[in-house]
């Protein structure tokens, strides 16, 4: 999960200090990590604050939310080509409640061990509501800094893709936004198709074993957070390119592909909380990528092509169907403080 | 702030994994700073998260709050002796308050830029309240990661102090939580001795250029946050001593001195919110530690001595009046969760 840049921006617009001075030469401030080089050695730091009913359903598994708290941010490390190595966590909790620390912890430990990465410290603190009532209660709010190594000189940003370069997807879209809607009642499904999006949604699997593949192939790099097309936008208007994409070659599951047409493409276009890399190369790299692919035990998916930035500006992206119509959404991504 | 105790508990039993594991060689796992090496370099790594309402008063100047948010993860770094670098922001909040982030902006980039530590990343969250009413809003969390540069093999932990070694402190204490005391109209002060130790409350000064020159003759440290006996009290079980201070010693500003020696030994031995250091050297050290002191314009006392361990067990620390009578209070530090 990077920041959304419509939140980053807040950020961004209010403490952005020409913040690659100093003696440690840095790359990628907002980006989905910063790239410090330390003498000899790179790392990829990133950073993510996520919160119970705002990234979390209330009655959320508490295994599922420590587990996909360092998900989100092995993603982003993955969409810079790192390998895991620590992360720091802190927690605000309107209370102490070991039982749901030990459920979270359990599964936060499960892909800290899976991944290799390492937790080397951390905070608790207790976050009381200002004019509190009887009912109301403030949400869990949990953040994690996760730090990656990098080869010296490398690692992937969202500013590198070229025009010719193929846009490529790992995984399949769509079906954690799928399964939320689902759970909300807005969509049906059958129940088998909603079990197969919902694991999507609560145990999502950060792609760091494909990124660490595609360190020397790939141009330019992201992980699907806020929805592949708010996050391809990013790599577009980074790079100062354009694109086109194929709806048709977009990796859809089998569940999702039960849903009417007009489902899939909201959920594989604007739908967020995927975690699959979306990633640029030359044409000239295809059979290192699908080679990438097998080695890493994950599918990639070739979707369409960057262009060269035209008089409309940078950024700008087509979804073509298969009658080279244009795909138009009714939204696009989401932003927390929208 | 380090993780006091009480709350780092909590991490540490869910979360301990032998985190020291892994291909980064890593030491002082809930220190004050993760200390690691990458390489031929060596960073020191803290997370801190805060709360208004928790950490700030309700009605805080969102100026100081930004400041502190960052002072206090600073003063980490100053325990190990880290030179600061870099810091990742993440802010949970209500609502969108433009001017508020403004004015808390405007605060944290003023340490920012005096100290040389620069924004690289980091997240924005909206924390809606789950059960909301009108009247409950859920407090403001900020959690920041700051990243500092130590030289290779170097790095002060809690754990080197011996027995003969000197016991020093930085600054003066017990001025923060008097303030407050005052301000919750517990105590009172005179208006000017007030001013003094709100000041000290609202802004602390990480004592970075201090910890730096003690780098190389110190043999322990650690940043006044939970309190001088909870906080002393770390590094003499991680030492495997125990020591005695001598109160007449303790350093107290003007302000302090002003109340009733009752009031005194409370805010300065238990009291938090300091951020000075106390630290521990050879007693042959203590011309180069004057030294230390006069070049990083920071007042340094010696305020006692580390004794070997006893049966009484590790960890023991008696604070003796001019009388040679044990110094005894009501409370030993707080614990948000206690």
């Amino acid at each position: 999960m990077p920041s959304p840049d419509g939140e980053f921006s807040i950020i961004d617009r209010f403490f952005s200090q020409g913040s690659a001075n100093g003696p440690w030469f840095c790359k990628g401030v907002g980006d989905d990590c910063a790239i410090i080089d330390l003498g000899t050695s790179r790392i990829a730091v990133t950073m993510d604050m996520l919160a119970v009913g705002t990234h979390f359903l209330p009655d959320a598994d508490p295994r599922d939310i420590g587990y996909k708290t360092l998900a989100v941010n092995l993603s982003d490390l993955a969409a810079a080509g790192a390998v895991p190595r620590a992360f720091f966590l802190s927690i605000g909790l309107p209370d102490k409640d070991e039982k749901w620390l030990e459920a979270f912890s359990s599964g936060l430990r499960e892909l800290s061990e899976a991944s290799g990465c390492a937790l080397l410290g951390g905070d608790t603190v207790r976050t009381p509501l200002q004019n509190p009532s009887a009912t109301a209660h403030s949400p869990a709010v949990f953040s994690v800094t996760a730090l990656g190594e990098l080869p010296p000189g490398m690692g992937l940003t969202r500013g590198g893709a070229r025009p010719g370069d193929d846009i490529w997807v790992s995984g399949t879209l769509g079906d954690a936004y799928a399964a939320l809607k689902y759970r909300w009642g807005h969509w049906a499904a059958a129940p088998a198709a909603f079990k197969l999006m919902r694991r999507r949604m609560e145990r999502p699997e950060p792609r760091n074993a494909l990124g660490r593949l595609l360190l020397p192939i790939a141009t330019a790099a992201i992980d699907v957070s806020d929805g592949f097309e708010q996050d391809l936008s990013h790599i577009l208007e980074r790079s100062h390119v354009k694109a086109e994409i194929e709806w048709d070659s977009l990796p859809r599951s089998e569940a999702l592909q039960s849903l009417p047409l007009e489902q899939q493409q909201e959920a594989a276009l604007s739908g967020g909380d995927d975690y699959e890399l979306v990633f640029t190369a030359p044409a000239d790299r295809r059979r290192e990528i699908f080679e990438a692919g097998i080695r890493s035990d994950t599918l990639v998916t070739r979707v369409g092509r960057i262009l060269a930035e035209s008089q409309q500006g940078d950024g700008a992206l087509t979804v073509y169907d298969g009658h080279r119509r244009a795909v138009v959404l009714k939204s696009a991504g989401f932003d927390h403080f929208a």
